[in-house]
């Protein structure tokens, strides 16, 4: 038997569908909100995001503005328009593309944006907030879309074991954390394994949900996969393949071939988790416009 | 053969020991490290635990102050109270003694201590600093004291696996996190249970060492530990025992005497980590004074 595939961009879509509602409830209300994105240079990956990110901003009716500023960009000079997107009341979220370029200090320009704007969770405050348990606020768009596509999928994670691979701050860490607080689609028990897991394949062997989280591409062999069990690829890697358009092609972390023939589903790449994640972000960006996420 | 009882009493004298020393080099610098506790009411748990605070920082040349409230006291009022304390120079940690009165915002008073004097490390910043990785801030008096207990006494979690029960905000939860870093002492493979995790057996008997944070007595029972885990004990629980002279004995969250039949080494209640909670909470107040604590 092979596995369902979870097609994200399906579900992604339907997500969108619903944020595009509530853009359009707000803007009755008088609200239209607006998201900018500030890229930094030219890295060819974070051109490609910002721009599906803002195209599907403005598919949802939201005003979406790239502030794109040069790769030699000064600290001071960056983090001076985070302080006037701050300020700007047509501004209700924002985002800073990563990764930066190697002069920036990176915390510091995350930690500048005003926590009531910072649609991809990344400050503190907001990432405190979830830790805690305080889920009103902001959740990470990476790890809520992979919740959200598990729940739309009728898969929740309530009393699953779950391991994810992986613990970056932007998506394993975040979602180990979310999965198991005690809230709608959470009270997972979660492992979170890493680089340094010894006997992974025991590990990942053990979980009803698996995420995989690592940027490795093909990690997660069908032999790592109990019966069953379904498959969450967050990877997006890139593999050198000549006879393809571009040179190269997107794998996930998942040898998504072999793992199909253990798995009861499993998320593709591309058309996974990647359609989900611009998906939350607009719902972050709603949150935000609505007033709905307070710091006092 | 019986486990090798881990006695955070001595541990926690040797870390006093140092706090000791770093407190008369930062007096020679001229600078008095001061705690003050606020304490609302006359619970007598808290009472004790504020108390043994308070002793303990006496006793290492901190300048210790308690702030003691009426139970009725109006959020209003602890919240001056609060900020009082945030602007007064000769007071570089504080704590709020729980659990607060019911009426009583609990969120809304710890989120108005200055992150850089949070010696508890409960604010959202500090929290957030934690979970993102970024482990020069505070680290919760708890978990960094189960930690220092583990290392001093040569059992370093890096490569093992790690099962924790309890999700709370004060013990499990920021452990999980600590343990899973890649830092010193981290590196562990984690899991996270808590009172919705199916089969807790098989999921603690996975463990190399277990951590027991749950609160509930005699939760971990010899069946349920691997042969030579090490077992951290942190639950606190008052057992009604009309031999003992107040007619309640403490107990832990562990059958000590059927698990020290399986462990390779396990931690007593009292006297395992109750007291280095105490002197990493100095500890805290030590890096607090020294102004190591940056949040720009």
């Amino acid at each position: 038997m092979t596995a369902r595939i979870l097609h994200g961009v399906a579900v992604a879509e339907a997500v969108r569908a619903e944020v595009k509602r509530d853009v359009e409830a707000l803007k009755a209300r008088g609200v239209t909100p607006g998201l900018a994105v500030v890229l930094v240079g030219e890295n060819p990956a974070s051109t490609v995001y910002v721009g599906r990110k803002r195209e599907a901003a403005l598919d949802a009716g939201i005003e979406a503005r790239v502030v794109h500023l040069p790769a030699d960009v000064p600290q001071a000079k960056l983090e001076q328009v985070i302080e006037e997107l701050n300020a700007d009341p047509g501004v209700h979220g924002m985002i800073v593309q990563l990764p930066l370029p190697r002069h920036i200090d990176a915390r510091a320009v995350l930690w500048r944006i005003r926590p009531e704007k910072d649609v991809d969770c990344l400050h503190p405050m907001n990432v405190g907030r979830l830790t805690a348990g305080d889920l009103d606020g902001f959740h990470p768009a990476t790890p809520a879309g992979v919740l959200e596509l598990l729940l739309r999928c009728g898969y929740s994670p309530e009393g699953m074991r779950v391991t994810i691979v992986g613990r970056s701050n932007i998506v394993g860490r975040p979602l180990s954390i979310l999965l198991s607080h005690n809230w709608r689609g959470g009270n997972a028990t979660v492992t979170l394994a890493h680089t340094r897991t010894r006997e992974l394949d025991a590990v990942t062997a053990e979980a009803d949900i698996l995420v995989a989280a690592s940027g490795k591409p093909n990690l997660v062999t069908g032999d790592m996969v109990k019966a069953g069990a379904v498959v969450v690829d967050v990877g997006v890697n890139r593999v050198e393949d000549l006879s393809a358009p571009k040179g190269y092609r997107l794998v996930g972390d998942v040898a998504f071939e072999e793992v199909q023939e253990v798995a009861a589903a499993i998320t593709p790449v591309p058309g996974g988790v990647g359609p989900m994640t611009v998906a939350m972000l607009l719902r972050n960006v709603v949150k935000a416009a609505s007033g709905a996420v307070k710091l006092r």
